[in-house]
């Protein structure tokens, strides 16, 4: 089969690779749609030690199985693997499993691929009138959803009455966003430096965006999501936050220093580590996909797989807009 | 009235200042008992900048009501004085208070004085089986209570199951620990450098005591609380967490990096900046002191506030091993 293999720094090359061979349980694919994750662009660059070339990237797959008891059932892909029998599986925080993978990092490899071997019990089904490349979208989305959940028992009030910044205005920042406005939280505030970006955001879903290098963003917030995970993301929003306020942290962008320890103390804000989401979590964000409660989602762009190269560069050097680009293994 | 001045970097004088003149709502105390908090130590080396000289320090006492309907009463005092108004006042939240003050910081005068003038609902009674000494422990130990109230409702698991580790054997530390043991918590780790403090704390509240430059301390705990807050002790502390696990962070030791902020996101670690109690928590405590719920509190060793001076040079040599001493401002 096709599938897009990353060979070292800054570099992917669509190469003919064995077919995944399905393990017991597991569903065979047709990967269809697989969206760019912030992750796969720095394993891409040479920044993740965890995802050693050479190595198929890509963990945001929606497709059609081929085999078996679902076989031509559209599905999107939940990609950790879990094993269901830890402490952590066992009391519902099943993305702590010790053993936990996901597929795009060794011993599995990712969905950048024509096919895609994963256990069937990952699958989510994806409803007639839902499009495949939005379905890929519930991966991104539920690492907002899981955060916008915890963020909901750590805050001592409704989150609806919450004031909330979220940094990031691709899918992982905009996708918190839209879960916290799918609550009812009514006064949500997006940071994203790219001017392009803001305009898509703001015009299709309504979010009040602004360029946190210009100042002028909210303070004495209730709730800070950072889906970017910079130094500088967690300096502005632990000083953003108002006394006793929550800060969750999804985004892996750098361990620099950032967060203001004295303020978090003398001011008692929260700070949550998020990593991906539960099992429920996954479902539970498919079915908000798919009944609208998180919007069109239609800014999502597909392109073949074929010009990954070329848009793996244009994403590095700032030039796609979009909050996600999604890959077509058929194209 | 004799009061210790804080005059300038490690300098504190035995003065006669004017006496305090209570405003309405006060009480004016004689001081018996008032504790040397870690506060007071940075304070009196220069490094707190929220506390300039000349000032009097000191914020754990206890006395005896002079004046007013409590006049003879035995006490311990809240030093945390709020609006009782404000959003954070009227949702229990009183330690966020926007203006709160405490004393020992403008433009409150501290403790370390023969006289205090304190809002009456500050004021703690004191039942007569327990000497004035131990009274002056509320405050330190309701910032344990605290953190450790908090730590219950971030906790995943009940706290009584839960494995823990408590950074620093001074009167926050151990008080912390005690904090847990009274909630029937029976694997406490204690982390103290000192050797003399650990033989103290050891012998006398029977808690887990380890050197941690030495190593030997545990991993994969449930819940850490820190009562020194350095960058040191937050390394530590977020290596030692297991996935999901909770930080408490009491201590204001230094503002370096150190908290792990890559694991704490790959591995959903809570950290919980904390300061001081509400108004419920320090009566709370009080009662637990009262009712030996938190032991035998025997440790604290009573100085005359005249030889102060030299007993601020020797804490701050490492010179002096027990978790407290309190100042007596008739000696």
């Amino acid at each position: 089969m096709k599938a897009l293999v990353y060979t070292g720094d800054r570099q992917i090359e669509l190469r003919d690779v064995p077919e995944p061979r399905p393990g017991q349980g597991d569903a065979l694919l047709r990967v269809e749609a697989v969206g760019i994750c912030g992750s796969d662009m720095h394993a891409w660059a040479g920044h993740d030690e965890r995802r050693p070339p050479p190595l198929i990237l890509g963990h945001e797959a929606a497709g059609t199985v081929l085999q078996g008891p679902m076989a031509g059932q559209r599905v999107t892909v939940n990609p950790l693997v879990t094993c269901g029998i830890c402490r952590f599986c066992l009391s519902g925080r099943d993305n702590l499993c010790a053993t936990r993978q996901i597929i795009s990092m060794p011993p599995r490899e990712g969905a950048f691929a024509e096919l895609l071997a994963i256990p069937a019990r990952n699958l989510v089904p994806i409803p007639d009138h839902v499009s495949i490349n939005i379905s890929s979208l519930a991966e991104p989305l539920a690492c907002g959803w899981h955060a916008v959940r915890l963020a909901r028992q750590a805050l001592d009030q409704p989150i609806e009455t919450a004031r909330c910044l979220v940094f990031g205005g691709g899918a992982i920042g905009l996708g918190a966003a839209l879960v916290l406005r799918s609550l009812g939280v009514s006064e949500i505030w997006l940071a994203e430096p790219s001017a392009a970006r803001r305009a898509i955001v703001a015009m299709r879903d309504r979010v009040r965006c602004f360029d946190p290098r210009a100042g002028g963003g909210p303070d004495d917030v209730d709730l800070v999501v950072d889906g970017v995970g910079l130094g500088a993301t967690r300096a502005a929003g632990s000083a953003a936050l108002r006394p006793g306020g929550v800060f969750m942290h999804i985004g892996l962008g750098d361990a620099e220093p950032g967060l203001d320890i004295r303020r978090a103390t003398l001011q008692e804000l929260t700070f949550i580590g998020t990593y991906t989401y539960t099992a429920q979590d996954f479902r539970d964000t498919a079915d908000a996909i798919f009944e609208g409660r998180l919007g069109a989602l239609d800014w999502a762009e597909a392109v073949p797989m074929s010009k990954a190269s070329q848009v793996f560069q244009r994403i590095a050097a700032g030039e796609i807009a979009t909050p996600k680009v999604t890959l077509m293994p058929a194209g």
